[in-house]
C-alpha cells in the first residue's frame, strides 16, 4: 500500500481545492473523479468496469458513490469527457439516486449515452458542448479542449477555481494526422500552461509503453492490402463505438466493391448514430442491410460486427461457434481490428482458434497492423508534460503499473518527485496556496451488478461463488425430534457441482444419521449445534473419500 | 472441423504405419503421441495441460488413454522427449494403468519424473538414452538426436519402421550460441532427410511469430545493468525447470557479490537434480539458503524463486499479496524471466501490479528482455523443412491458429498442401506404401483430474459449475405426507451465493406450500412431479424478483 496511514481527510481549508477518485486507480474502468472547492463538486466521468473472469457472475463493476452520496445536491455537474463505458456507463446509476444531475458532454458523447440512459428509462438533464467552449457550473469554470482519441468528439477539461486550475486529458493520444483532421489542442495545452496548470490529471493506460502510436491512417495499406488477397467474405469485428475505424472499412469497402452491413445491435445502433451526427460518412450505395447483403456473392460483401473482444454473445463469438445465420468457412477473411482489453486474452484466442479451424483466415493485431490504440504512449506523454509544465502531477486511469510508470515519465522531464501524486481511489488530494498534497482517505469499494441488484453482492459472497464454482455444495437436510431425541426425517444428502456417485452416499447418511441422534441424547438442544455435528462429519468424509472441499450446507428443523 | 464426416479408421493395413495424437493438437498441453506398427504401439510423451479460469476446480487435464486402454500391453514403450510438464506430466496416470511401461528419456527428463513418480507412489522401469544412441523396440528402431529448448537434455526421435520413417522434433528451438554449447543436431536431421523422411512432426507453437528466437545469452546485458541498477533485494522468478535461467542469474549474482537461495518447493528439488547432473554450475559460496539469505543485507541477496505465472500458492504470489516472510518494499527489484502462458495473463498482470504497489521495481518481458521463447519462430521452422525435405509433414504442439500457420510455413518452401496434415486429436494418419493421409478418427475427450477423481468430471459437471459459481443456488426441501395431501416439513429454503435477503423468502414460502399442497390435492402421486412444481415456482420467483437464474434444487420427501 501507498498510504497506508492514511485517516479521514481534514475539513477541507476555506480557498482549497480537493479532487478524490471514486475510481479509476490502480484499475482500468469505471472512471470518476470528484473535485470539490467551497462545498461544491464537479463529477468528472462516470463508467464502468468490466469484472475479471474470477468475479462470477459480476455483469458491471461501478465506481463507489458513497463518498458523496449524501452531498449529490452539492453536486454542479458530470461533466464527460467521452462516450467510452468506463466513462459513461456508470451515469443511469449516478442518475437514479440524482435523476436531475446536470450532464455536460460533446454532441457524440450524449448521443451514446442517450441511448443507455433511455434503456434504464430514465431521462437526461444534458447540455452539449464543443471544443473551445467556457461554462460556468457554481464556483468552477470549465474550458473544453479537443483532444484525439478511439472515438471522435472527445475533450480535455480545463477547471478554474480560486484555489488554482486543475487540467484533466480524459483519454487522449496525439495521432498528428487523424482521419477527421481534430487533433489534440497541444496548443491550448500550451496556452493553460504558459498560465499556469496546478494540477494536471493524465491518462496512463500506455505509459509503460515507448515510442509514438502509430497514426491510425497506418491502418489503411494493411487493411487495403488483406481487401486485395480476400476471396471470399470480409468480416471486421471492431468496437461499436471505434468509428474512424469503421470509416477505414467502409471507405475501403467502396474501393474495393463491397458493399458493407452492420451485424448486431450496438453495432447497427452506435453508426447509425455516428453517421447522423456527420461522425461517418457512408458512399452512396455501400451501406446494405444484412439480409441484401446475404444475397451478394461473397467476394462483394463485407460484414462489420461486435465482438472482437470474445464477448461469448456477440455476434463474432456466435459465428465462430456457429451459431450465428452468418457461416464462414475457407476462403472468408476475419478482421479483428480492434484492441485486446487485458482480461479477454482467452476469450479471443479461442475465437481465433475456432475461426482458423472453420478454415477462415483470421487478421489480427497479433499478426498486422490492424489496431493502433487510443492512448498515449510514453513519448506522447513526454510532449505533454513539456507543453503544459504543470505544478503537479496526478497520473489516472491506469493499474498500479501504469501509473507508476507516468510518474515516472513525469519525473524524467523533470517534475519532481513530491509533486507528482501516486494515489489510490478514494485519495483525497488537497490543492492549498499553490500546493498540492495527499490529504487523507476515505474507504470506497467495488459496487457490483448483477442482475437487478447493485452493490448487494460482496467479496464473501464471491468467495462463496468461487468455492461453489470450484468445488461445488452438499446439502444435508434432517428433521428432528427434540423430544425424543430422534431424526424424523432424513438424512437426505444432495450434491451437486461434485460429480459424487449417490451410490456412495449410504455409509455417510447412516453416519450422520448416527451422530446426530448421539448428539441429541447427549442433550443437544438447538438445531445450530445439530448443523455443526453434520458440518464435520460430511466435511470429513468427503475429504477423506473424494479429497474435496464443496460447501456443505446442513439444515436442520425440527419436526 | 476439419474432417466432420471422419468416421472410425479402418483396420491398419499390412505394412503400414499409423499415427495418432491423443492430446496437443488444437492446444498447447498434454502432449501424447501413439505410432503404431504390426500390432504394436510406441508413445511418445505424456503430458499434461492446465486448465483455463473457466474450467472451474480443475487441477489438469489429462491426454484421453481411451484408444489404446485396451492395449496398454501392445505398447513397446514411452518415449519422452524432455521434462516439462506438458510432455511428462501424465505419466503417473498412464503408469497406474501399466506399472511396467518402459519409458526411455534422457538423464535430466527421467530425474525430473522420477521425483514426480515417488509422489504418486509409483516406480519408474526406465531406461537412460542419449542423443546420437539407437534403440531397438519390437519392429520399432529409434534414433535420438539433441534439440536445444527452454529446458536442458531435450530430444528429437526418429522412428523407423518398414513402413517409414518418422522423425518427431519435440520441443524445440535453434539457438546456435546456447549455454550449454549444444546445439539442435541439424547435421543429424540433414542425414535423415538425405536418407528420406516421410513424416515430420513439427513443433508448432511459435509458427506464428516472425524470425529467430534471439538468444539465450542476449538475456545476459539485461539481466546485468538490472543487476547494476538494483539497491535493494533482487527476487528472479522463473519456471522451475528453466536451468539455463538459473545459471544466468547464478553467474551475475557471483559477479555482483551477491548470494543466492532458492525458494519453493519445486525450485529447491529441481535445481538440486539439475545440479546433482552437473547441468547447474554454482560458482562456490554463492548458493546459502533462505534462512542464511535473510541474515545479508539486501543488496547483497538474490532470491530464485516460482510463481512467474501468477499461480496463487506459489511464492511469488505470496510475496506480492504480503502473506510470505519475504517481503518487498521500495528498491527492491523483481524479475519475472519466464514466458507468460496463455490463460494466466490476469494473474501475472495482478502479481505485476501488487508488487508495483509495494514499491518494488518490476521488470518483465513486457518492459525488458528479459525471457526468449524455447521454440522455434517462423525462420527456424523454414530451415528445418528445407534441410529435412519431410515427404510429409505433421504440425503439432499447438492450437489451430499455431498448427495452421506451420502448415503455411511447410507450404511456403514448396511442400504440397496434400502432403501437410492437419489434424485434430484422435485423427488417425497412415502411412501406407509411402503416402500418408488422414484414415480416421476416433473420439477422444478432455479427461479432467480433480482431487482424488480422474476422468469423473464431465462437460455437463463443468456446466453445472459455472452456474453455481455464478448464479448461485437455492434449495427447497419438504417433506409430504402424500395420503393426507399435505406439506409436513417445510418448505425450508437456503440459498448461497446469490446474497439475497431471507427475509424476502416468507411469500415465496407460503406459494411453494400451496402449490405443492393442491398439486397434491389434484393427484400428483409421486414426489418428483411435485419437486417439478416447486422448480417452476421459486425460478419464477427468483428471475421475476432478483433477474436471477440459480441452481434450482427442489428435494421432496415422504415423511
Amino acid at each position: 500500500m501507498i498510504h497506508p496511514e492514511l485517516g479521514p481527510p481534514p475539513a477541507l481549508p476555506q480557498g482549497a481545492l480537493r479532487v478524490m477518485a471514486l475510481g479509476g486507480l490502480g484499475e482500468i474502468g469505471r472512471n470518476m473523479a470528484v473535485l470539490e472547492f467551497a462545498g461544491r463538486l464537479l463529477i468528472i466521468d462516470c463508467g464502468v468496469l468490466f469484472p475479471e473472469e474470477s468475479q462470477l457472475g459480476i455483469d458491471v463493476i461501478l465506481p463507489d458513490f458513497a463518498p458523496i452520496a449524501e452531498r449529490l445536491d452539492d453536486v454542479e455537474a458530470l461533466l464527460l469527457t467521452h462516450g467510452h463505458e468506463d466513462h459513461i456507463g456508470a451515469v443511469p446509476y449516478l442518475l437514479r439516486q440524482r435523476p436531475d444531475l446536470p450532464v455536460l458532454g460533446s454532441r457524440l458523447t450524449l448521443a451514446l449515452l442517450q441511448a443507455k440512459v433511455r434503456e434504464h428509462r430514465l431521462t437526461l438533464n444534458s447540455r452539449t458542448v464543443a471544443e473551445g467552449e467556457q461554462v460556468s457550473l457554481g464556483p468552477f469554470g470549465v474550458e473544453f479542449l479537443a483532444v484525439n482519441h478511439s472515438i471522435p468528439d472527445a475533450l480535455a477539461l480545463a477547471v478554474s477555481t480560486p484555489a488554482g486550475v486543475v487540467l484533466h486529458t480524459g483519454d487522449f493520444k496525439m495521432d498528428q494526422v487523424p482521419l477527421d483532421g481534430r487533433i489534440t489542442d497541444l496548443n491550448g495545452f500550451a496556452r493553460l500552461g504558459d498560465r499556469g496548470v496546478d494540477l494536471l490529471m493524465v491518462d496512463s493506460t500506455n505509459a509503460e509503453v515507448p515510442g509514438f502510436v502509430p497514426s491510425e491512417r497506418e491502418i489503411v495499406p494493411v487493411l487495403d492490402s488483406v481487401f486485395h488477397r480476400a476471396q471470399g467474405r470480409i468480416i471486421v469485428a471492431s468496437f461499436a463505438s471505434h468509428v474512424h475505424r469503421v470509416q477505414q472499412v467502409v471507405d475501403l469497402a467502396a474501393q474495393h466493391g463491397r458493399k458493407v452491413a452492420w451485424v448486431g445491435r450496438s453495432m447497427i445502433r452506435n453508426m447509425g448514430v455516428a453517421r447522423d451526427l456527420g461522425f461517418l460518412h457512408i458512399p452512396d450505395g455501400t451501406l446494405v442491410t444484412s439480409e441484401q447483403l446475404a444475397d451478394l456473392p461473397d467476394e462483394r460483401s463485407v460484414l462489420v460486427c461486435t465482438g472482437s473482444q470474445g464477448e461469448p454473445m456477440a455476434v463474432l463469438s456466435r459465428i465462430a461457434n456457429r451459431d450465428h445465420q452468418i457461416s464462414v468457412g475457407p476462403g472468408d477473411t476475419v478482421i479483428l481490428a480492434s484492441s485486446l482489453i487485458p482480461g479477454n486474452e482467452q476469450a479471443v484466442n479461442r475465437v481465433i482458434n475456432e475461426l482458423t479451424k472453420l478454415g477462415a483466415n483470421v487478421v489480427h493485431r497479433g499478426n498486422a497492423l490492424v489496431h493502433v490504440s487510443g492512448h498515449a504512449s510514453a513519448g506522447e506523454l513526454r510532449y505533454l508534460y513539456n507543453i503544459v509544465k504543470p505544478r503537479h502531477v496526478m497520473p489516472v486511469h491506469g493499474e498500479w503499473r501504469h501509473l507508476r510508470a507516468n510518474a515516472g515519465l513525469a519525473q524524467q522531464v523533470g517534475i519532481a518527485a513530491d509533486r507528482i501524486l501516486l494515489a489510490d481511489d478514494g485519495v483525497t488530494i488537497d490543492l492549498v496556496d499553490g500546493k498540492a498534497e495527499i490529504s487523507g482517505f476515505v474507504p470506497v469499494g467495488h459496487i457490483y451488478v448483477d442482475g437487478s441488484s447493485v452493490g448487494d453482492v460482496t467479496e464473501t459472497l464471491l468467495k462463496d461463488r468461487r468455492i461453489l464454482g470450484e468445488e461445488g455444495f452438499i446439502s444435508i437436510f434432517c428433521a428432528v425430534d427434540l423430544v425424543r431425541s430422534e431424526v424424523v426425517v432424513g438424512p437426505e444428502i444432495h450434491a451437486r457441482g461434485l460429480g459424487l456417485d449417490e451410490a456412495t452416499y449410504e455409509p455417510v447418511i447412516t453416519a450422520v444419521r448416527r451422530a446426530v441422534e448421539e448428539a441429541l441424547r447427549d442433550g443437544a438442544s438447538d438445531t445450530y449445534a445439530l448443523q455443526q455435528v453434520i458440518r464435520r462429519h460430511v466435511g470429513r468424509w468427503v475429504s477423506n473419500t473424494h479429497r474435496r472441499r464443496p460447501m456443505i450446507v446442513p439444515v436442520v428443523v425440527e419436526a
